[in-house]
């Protein structure tokens, strides 16, 4: 049974290869296109590096071995974005606006769901070095792109603002574990305990909590809240930073949700979701995370979005394998035939030579023969053709 | 000091990781075009697995960790061959050829040389299910055509065959303690003490063993062996093989050496080694490993190659980076600027939008500026121009 793969890990065989390549290079080529930069941070690092910045979540998530020329434990990245953010922070050492994409694969000790993969391809890009929305607009609209060029464009995409929770519960000087308790029942739509966790707070905070739930839906949202929400500063520049994504991207099939609170511990500004149709979990999430590179030594604002490409290529569209041409082996170097075959090949076609004895590769829709007329007239290229194989 | 990277583990900036995934596609698609099938492999397997059929040098280099799910030891692939070869046994589990090919981090333990990284990209191609010569002429080309395809074509191919050492040393009944001596020796060319480790085999194997070292060379050499060696069937056999190897491919620069034993304990037929000028080591390597299958159940004949991308990114000619277009911020979705930067990437240009207040990115020598005269007939396209920025 030496086959057997460990649970949550899986062959991607050469139909579902295809297609997450294919689609590898759509997106890292539409990254490029909009000046991002491609970077491959390293498989494993120290631990202490890999869990700068980032919360108990990614540490329980890691997969740890021993380094045997350090002696110290190392872990196998569980996300790349602290990685990226390293390189930005410390090797890049650019001033000004950096912006960066990757797309490789993660390991995950458990799985994030029981239809989730251990070793997700991590495909993301990020703008360093700029704190105003337009970086935020930049990398929604990219996000967006991504899920367009692939052929799954999003049907939902989600907006909030972690700004708008944590000025109420600093207006309403909320305890960390009133904040940690608010925070989870808010996660979980749970307006029953909800109210009974508020009962406690002085208005107008206990008021403006207990209307989060309900401030959701089409932009419209935004004008609600600026009305029956408390009028703090912070909370109104959140709403405010929203309310531009909201007119600057009217093409987007952009909803708003002031509870949702994804990413709260590692986020400091806009969160955005994407979503499909018949797909439970977002395909794409991402925000800002300003200050991501402080541990590395240096604050730089960041913000940028990730997705699973292996999850990607199961709801994009797949293409048909393209057809070959079966050709007899050309064994012999500067031969008629394997004159013919490299050049089919530099046209970009498929060419399988098929080895003595093996029978004819079911990809292929045409062969190579020799034609027998003008063979007569000595050794050409024109002596061979393709003739169109008919399985009917 | 958190942005340091363990030893022999590195980032790929920008400049590197865009030679890298460049000279991926170049390989990949030549892959392809002879009919080739890309697989994924995951990154970490039941250790088991990734070990069948391999010998103690996978075991020390194989990175190990405890699968939280099963409490198994996992490891993280030091070698895709073996997964790969698992690939062909059990899953696809076609009759007849066939072709594979992969590209993805491996992980080193310790690193092969002071040169090398401990997460070589490991990209390769095997072809299973045939016994001929023929498959291992396919694959030598195709190694060749590799390096040829990235603009760093192989100076030297070296070619062995582990048949004719093998063929002596049954013939002349060693027992393994001998073999693995005088395994040993030749590999280090060490003909002093060679000749001290032959003393007690009889003739006329000693005088075979003794002429290995010596018999090296262009194809001259084949002909010399069966002059030199005795006429065993098996090593017959393997010069044979090797002339006809010979004999296929003038075109290529092929060097022989029948004291050339690497990967002995692996390989079971022809063995052959890349190598440019000025690079110590073989650039890529491979040969034939019947039955790498059997412990997934399946004895399947097997002939392939692979290479580290990374060394191959630092040997072949690089790219000047691509120059691109500045642009302002096109904030607001359907402006005529933002349908301009549309049209430029569509047609392929890079386009960097300048986030307010940012610098212009140092890659762009050309910028989108407003056509004054254009702009009173007007809000069209046609407003926003492309000018060259002089920076002298």
């Amino acid at each position: 049974m030496n086959w057997l793969l460990p649970d949550y890990l899986a062959d991607a065989l050469p139909l579902e290869a295809a297609q997450i390549e294919r689609l590898r290079r759509l997106t890292l080529d539409l990254y490029a296109r909009h000046g991002f930069e491609l970077v491959m941070p390293p498989l494993v690092e120290y631990l202490d590096s890999l869990l700068t910045g980032s919360g108990q979540d990614l540490m329980l998530s890691t997969c740890k071995l021993v380094d045997q020329l350090s002696g110290r434990t190392l872990g196998v990245r569980a996300d790349m974005t602290p990685q990226v953010a390293r390189i930005d922070a410390h090797l890049l050492n650019r001033e000004g606006v950096v912006r960066l994409c990757y797309c490789d694969s993660i390991l995950h000790a458990l799985p994030a769901d029981q239809a989730a993969s251990r070793e997700p391809i991590q495909l993301g890009a990020e703008i360093y070095g700029h704190r105003g929305v337009e970086a935020d607009i930049e990398v929604i609209r990219l996000m967006a792109a991504t899920l367009s060029t692939v052929g799954a464009p999003a049907d939902r995409i989600d907006l909030s603002h972690v700004g708008v929770f944590r000025a109420l519960t600093q207006a309403a000087g909320l305890t960390p574990e009133s904040e940690a308790r608010l925070f989870k029942l808010l996660q979980q739509k749970d307006a029953t305990n909800l109210a009974a966790a508020c009962a406690d707070i002085a208005e107008p905070w206990r008021s403006a909590f207990l209307r989060l739930p309900g401030l959701y839906g089409d932009a419209t949202t935004l004008a609600r809240a600026r009305r029956e929400l408390p009028a703090l500063p912070a909370l109104a520049a959140a709403l405010e930073s929203l309310q531009r994504l909201a007119d600057a991207m009217p093409e987007l099939p952009l909803s708003f949700d002031l509870a949702d609170l994804r990413g709260y511990h590692y986020h400091t500004g806009v969160v955005f979701a994407a979503f499909r149709h018949g797909f439970a979990g977002a395909v794409a999430r991402g925000g800002r995370y300003d200050g991501g590179g402080t541990a590395f030594g240096r604050d730089r604002p960041a913000t940028g979005f990730s997705l699973d490409l292996r999850e990607l290529a199961r709801l994009a569209p797949q293409l048909a394998p393209r057809a070959a041409i079966a050709a007899p082996f050309a064994e012999q170097a500067g031969s008629p035939l394997a004159g013919t075959i490299a050049k089919l090949r530099a046209a970009g076609e498929i060419v399988v030579e098929h080895l003595p004895g093996a029978a004819e590769d079911s990809r292929c829709d045409r062969r190579l023969v020799r034609n027998a007329v003008a063979g007569a007239s000595g050794e050409t290229d024109a002596q061979w053709i393709i003739e169109v194989i008919n399985r009917g």
